[in-house]
């Protein structure tokens, strides 16, 4: 599909260019485009030659012409605001079946990309929290907080992530538009468990899988709440019956806390920025997968593609925390280590904690696999 | 605009779930939708109701449903194939007045929000890069190497940034869809200077100009290259006539570098990490802008907003590399500054360099301006 529309030989049309209308004066420019084949007009950069096609007439219009301006620009928004739900509606998704279930789509961008030219774990977890966030709202039942219903806001509540586990079968690439899918269901007697599944647009191909639990914490007392029943009812209508788990959480269980002894890795001396505060003024839960990814050897990191992610925070953190993250490869003496002689399959071990404290804030565990190239 | 569809009072519907089609096993259920004004169900979270509304049948199918049920998905695949180009347009953006501005449209995600609950200066960065790379895109001319044309991949050339200028009127936040237009036009000899506006799609208001300086460099050697004729050629159609400059680069001239002596504030030890390389092994622009805003006072970040940035790049960084990050306040002895008893406009000059050397990465000064609030 080329987006270059249809250009006769030698077309003229008279416009406000919309991007100069920062600048007070009415500027009124003739734009001449020049079909490329039969172009004789060179291009000289350096200067503006004297019969230039781009001419800018920047005296002030006549009355008429300002009003006749006006007219046209209001005509442009009232055909703007038409389309804007349209773009609003495309962009931030959809409810289906009754709400239970959000679908949302979303291109893939150049920033979101890492050194191996494939969207990063860390942009593909925001994009998760985005749809989150607009199933939220999409239900009408978001106040602010981000996640938090208006029963939880005036409670002083927030959802805070327990347990993430994502399953990675493929990552997209820049331009792809992936489709995710979510939907939440309780856990447990006051927690949350969400859920999605993201998968290419265009094939249909499941790209990933992910799950997470989160608890209700009191924004100012930091102890975690109960899920009473005035936020039970307002949630029900976005609140599936409890069904089986996507991903499988036995792995979970088995997290370790690392420490130096029991590290092969440590990254000292973290310290979390400005820039990697929430508008909660917390760490970014993107930022700890970058510190989990930063512990993982060079090797792996080149050579490997992070398939399994699960992290178990146990702990928040703000500015002004030193901090290490520590990995350690597991089942170093499992028999499949033994018969996995070209490290197709590495699986690793992850702790982030406080420096020169046994605070730990999270635990983790990552398998990685051979990329095929 | 409420996206909850209508639900009548008890209503029944069997599908294929899609967001379920990773298990092999086809999966039918069946979905009631009851109306919460008229529910008389508990939601019971810690078990599986004997009677679930949301009922499981996990046995396989019978042939003929299995036919059918691959018949719906084919069919749905067909319609989604029509609805991925428009899906692909909206969220690429189009090609305007014969190719020379490129528009493009985006919602700010919340991974996007900085402390203060707006886009943070980071985020806009990459929405202009992802307009830029979509604009030679649209126009056909986007060889590998992310903004190299075919002429210059087959040259090993590519395009780095020299000069970056941001000025921002107002940020957006969550939820906004805002508008990007961006054009194009020759630097010098051997430049290219490209230009964004960038609007708020509801209101029409500007929210931020912008203004890069780039030139071409080979891969291998790293040396800047001429801005070949056969080069010129193929980005022409794109090119537009050179215009006025729509920042102001005066400011740009009077870039200084800090040392150690000369700078107030002075972050060492900043390290480059896997995740924080572009495609090409580099660290990525958001990157260095991270770090600019990192060694601003805390007191500026918390009480300024990020009004204009000038930012020079003068060498490439990749991993392995510690760094520092140098701040000083500008003009400590200008009227100006005499006259800001209540500093609600500060200028700070930057230098991020390696540490150790006297090797220069970038100059750069920012303008902070007093939050109204």
């Amino acid at each position: 599909m080329t987006m270059v529309e249809h250009l006769s030989v030698s077309r003229s049309f008279t416009m406000l260019l919309p991007y100069y209308s920062t600048s007070s004066a009415m500027k009124r420019r003739t734009i001449r485009c020049v079909d490329s084949s039969t172009s004789t007009s060179e291009i000289k950069p350096n200067s503006i030659p004297a019969a230039t096609p781009l001419q800018l007439n920047l005296s002030a219009a006549e009355s008429s012409k300002k009003i006749k301006a006006v007219e046209e620009r209001l005509e442009r928004f009232n055909w703007k605001s038409k389309q804007l739900d349209k773009i609003v509606e495309i962009f931030s998704g959809r409810l289906l079946e009754c709400g239970l279930v959000f679908e949302q789509n979303f291109l893939i961008r150049s920033s979101e990309l890492g050194a191996d030219s494939k969207a990063s774990i860390g942009a593909l977890t925001n994009i998760l929290q985005e749809s989150a966030l607009n199933h939220v709202k999409g239900a009408g039942i978001l106040a602010e907080g981000f996640g938090s219903t208006p029963e939880m806001s005036r409670r002083n509540l927030i959802w805070v992530v327990y347990r993430m586990q994502i399953v990675v079968d493929s990552y997209p690439s820049w331009g792809d538009v992936i489709q995710v899918n979510t939907w939440t269901c309780a856990s447990g007697r006051n927690g949350m468990r969400r859920e999605w599944i993201v998968r290419d647009y265009k094939t249909g191909k499941t790209l990933l899988r992910a799950a997470c639990v989160y608890v209700m914490m009191n924004k100012t007392t930091r102890k975690i709440s109960k899920f009473i029943k005035e936020i039970r009812e307002e949630t029900k209508n976005i609140f599936m019956e409890i069904t089986e788990p996507i991903i499988n959480h036995e792995d979970a269980k088995k997290l370790r806390a690392l420490d130096v002894d029991t590290a092969d890795n440590v990254q000292a001396g973290l310290l979390p920025k400005w820039s990697d505060l929430d508008v909660n003024q917390h760490v970014k839960h993107v930022k700890y997968i970058e510190w989990i990814l930063e512990s993982a050897p060079r090797w792996i990191l080149e050579t490997h593609e992070l398939s399994i992610m699960t992290l178990e925070f146990q702990k928040e953190c703000g500015m002004n925390t030193s901090l290490q993250s520590l990995s350690a490869v597991a089942n170093r003496d499992d028999h499949r280590h033994h018969n996995n002689k070209h490290n197709d399959e590495v699986e690793l071990e992850h702790t982030i904690r406080v420096e020169n404290e046994s605070q730990i804030l999270l635990k983790g565990r990552t398998m990685w696999l051979l990329k095929i190239s």
